[in-house]
């Protein structure tokens, strides 16, 4: 037999838009299936290795996961002084907790994915994401509509950070109305006097007006916005954040209290540090060009912003 | 979601030769894996359905796995005045053995196939192709390579028919001197005297140099051959067939000997009747002057014919 | 530089279904270019060699070009005792007016196609296909839709032989209403009492319904029809073709009619012979039975039979 | 006919490694043939627009050519304080002597590229790249080898600025010894006391090995590197360069200097301010663990350094 290597036969393919898509070999297949919600797929692809696909799309892969829940979670983690309340909105594989809860100030940590059936898949097979965050005493798991959820205890509870790692708002996707102006006017009143919210934005690049319109929907809320973003292999493109809040904001993180926090980090960073946060803020003039394209168009209920594909 | 249609997301790619492929969409998988011989993937393909692939190439697919099996099977066996002894050199997921046993002549079916794994896989996972063959008592399955058995046995055993169905002679494959001068030369001691062989033999429409030499080949060592022909979707292209033996000829079956001689099987034919047979053996101008550009050109144990890709 | 082997780069996707198709290397781009009507490109392709290309589907390459127009037009005009007058709709490559020419009993040939473009195209750019029958003395060239010309000529013309080689019925494309029962109904009466009728059909093997649905539909017109085919590489599956008309079937041509009639062509044969014949109208088993689920589904002005993809 | 958009038929692939690479669509093909030296096609690429694609690697699109072409030009040139000669080693197309043409400074660019054919072709179909620069009468056009013309001038010329915008060094491609040690040491000797040099050095992102040899072998011959990077959606990854020189140091560029020597450029930046140029050379930690790991392996004329594919 020729190498496989040479005439490879089966792929994948991660559209990025409907023009353009990234192929990728499949080396190995963990699990395919469906969830009530989305179809899951446990794959070792390519450059990536070992990924979680969920409708189609690369979620994470161990190529760079650690670069995305790192740039996901320490920003807002690290901006506040004292984070011991923390909500975390989807995030299903459990790596997002893992990061949260790698922070000693820690108490509490909420996490609501809507996908009971994912987190099963996830804890049996996706050990090197969650890391055992599930048995973490500090961790509530609710299954619940993450929508819902807030709509529901508004008011009733507080965090010190908000994390928003939701799949992206696809067109009829479930996701669509966790990304409009009245779920985070909801969301706001989750917050304590202090509170730092984060929410995973797509790519400022492949889909920049979903970006876009996600910063200018909270800014509608907040009245300011901080967009960050990092390079992510497995997905193709850069990727983009938007943190907002009551108070703190990332400009201000200087490195001398960067450091002094950084201790609170059980096992420190593994793909930040201080420069690092300043790369993934000082948004070149191309991207904040293309995000400006956006200014004052607001997701809402009845118009919420999708991508394509 | 949008309907993915060609969005779709995991492809498997057919290669034909090295400029060209078929592209299906993979829309479940039920096993993927590695025997000691072969990568074995059971795998919910296009427009195909379940199918069996074996280092990338499909096998079969409940699509047209009759078109195949039938066309393999039945004409040596309707050939044969009364066949009791068969033997069939690979075969592992036990449907040429189905459509062997289903003639009520037969007493004794030897299976030699070398890859005992995969036929444990497919005993689980491949219902549909085996029916329970693997469990009829006149089937004695032997792993071994089907070379090793073929020069052991040669004039120990006699068989009514021996039916090729190996993997094709892929470059430093396995199977490359399971076509050989030297191996049918030994195979053919292993014949009764009315003895009839078959042999699939590759596409003769995109390797037509592999069917060609096979013919060849066996012309060397049987004096004559009938090449006959079907049209197989899952596998792109024309499929091939070579048939040859000790006295009887396919363009000599009449109609009315075809007829009675279907009796035999036990729940009939499904693809196939007469005319379906005069069509196989048909072969157009076209297949047979590219057939014939091989004339001549013999595979041996030191120059063994294979395919690219 | 690596031989680029899969690692090419330009690639043509021929799509058989909306789940499947066929990949090829494009090795060089004669021409890409927009008629009125249809995308034109002419490339060469990976096995195929020099290609026409109209709206994505390759309508005949090099590799087998003589395959299909051989198929097509020789068995009505050898049908045809002695064809004078001949009439194809479409074939704007100029390739099936090449074989009818090569009849020596030819005396005009009227062929209809609404793409001027394209047929400049072709004069320029595909010497291989035409081979100068533009210029015969005997060729009529009218730009005009083959509709529009059948009904206007029905009762005022007469032709021995008619050749439908008109693209594919595609969803919403212009060939949609050139394979329904008014169309068929108003071509008859353009047939001579002893004319032959000829259409392209799409393939038995990946779109059996538009080839069931055609035959059907003549046959409520010419109350017979002959279904045959040929195996087309560069269509990446079996070709069909439907032949009816007012007397001759070609289930009735004998060999040493087909041979007499043969020497009436210019040059000769290339793809066929009688066994090729033979072989073309012995639809085996499997083809017949999907083309008999179509049985008395007929194509309308009102309700169409079209392709998707 | 279905909107080809959906079930499109000419892809073009960008192979990234030997596991993954980006399909895009062609939407138009402007021109495919080949020089001397390599394949040169210029098409409409999906997102990408109208492209130049050498070898089957896209060099650049106007989607974000001048992302590209600024980002390699303006840091050397701003570094320097009054630059007026530049030499440019490749750049066949013309953007990277249009971007340093507009540097008021500019007395004389000498442009060194071995392909004269495609530079006409460029100069034909790529209008929108050189923008006439060609004709500027400040431009030496030199059809040479690079490494020739560095080691035939050594000591002879002397340069402000030398840009490196060469093609990536493939395996047994023309431009592996455009990136050794000697042929740096060489080119050091064309530098004036305060010249800077800057090379164009493949993805940090996809061949972090390639990147990370230019600099370690680059810090052999000037003692230090700074390497940098952007964002390239059409080069489906980071994109990097490393810079050096005989005294001026990106890091010493302060925001003052920056605005002030921006002056000189006619038109000013597109891409580029002074946010762009500390995002540029910010490089986060686990980009610069991943140059890190080839700290010390240098590439030279026996064991040259090159990519796969």
């Amino acid at each position: 037999m020729k190498d496989p290597g040479m005439y490879y036969w089966n792929w994948h393919v991660e559209w990025d838009t409907l023009d353009d898509g990234h192929l990728t070999k499949i080396f190995k297949v963990h699990f395919i299936g469906s969830t009530k919600y989305q179809q899951v797929e446990i794959m070792d692809l390519g450059v990536y290795g070992k990924s979680l696909v969920l409708d189609g799309k690369i979620q994470s892969s161990l190529l760079d996961e650690k670069v995305y829940h790192e740039a996901l979670v320490h920003p807002p983690m690290l901006l506040h002084p004292n984070p011991r309340r923390v909500l975390i909105l989807g995030g299903g594989e459990g790596a997002t907790a893992r990061e949260v809860l790698k922070h000693n100030t820690v108490e509490k940590v909420v996490m609501v994915d809507i996908d009971r059936e994912l987190i099963e898949i996830a804890k049996k097979l996706l050990p090197e994401w969650h890391q055992g965050s599930f048995d973490d005493v500090r961790l509530e798991l609710l299954i619940s509509d993450a929508r819902k959820y807030v709509f529901d205890m508004a008011g009733k509870e507080e965090f010190d950070v908000i994390i928003g790692d939701l799949v992206d708002p696809l067109e009829a996707g479930p996701a669509v109305k966790l990304y409009t102006r009245e779920f985070y006017a909801k969301l706001r009143e989750l917050l304590s006097n202090e509170g730092v919210f984060v929410t995973q934005s797509t790519s400022p690049t492949s889909t920049p007006r979903a970006m876009g319109v996600i910063k200018s929907t909270l800014e509608t809320v907040f009245g300011w916005v901080e967009p960050y973003m990092t390079y992510m292999r497995s997905f193709d493109s850069m990727w983009g954040f938007n943190l907002t809040g009551m108070k703190y904001k990332l400009s201000m993180l200087d490195e001398e209290t960067f450091r002094e926090r950084v201790k609170r980090i059980r096992g420190g960073l593994h793909t930040l540090d201080y420069q690092s946060i300043v790369w993934m803020r000082s948004l070149p003039l191309f991207i904040r060009r293309k995000l400006g394209e956006y200014r004052g168009v607001v997701s809402t209920d009845n118009d919420p912003v999708f991508i394509e594909v």
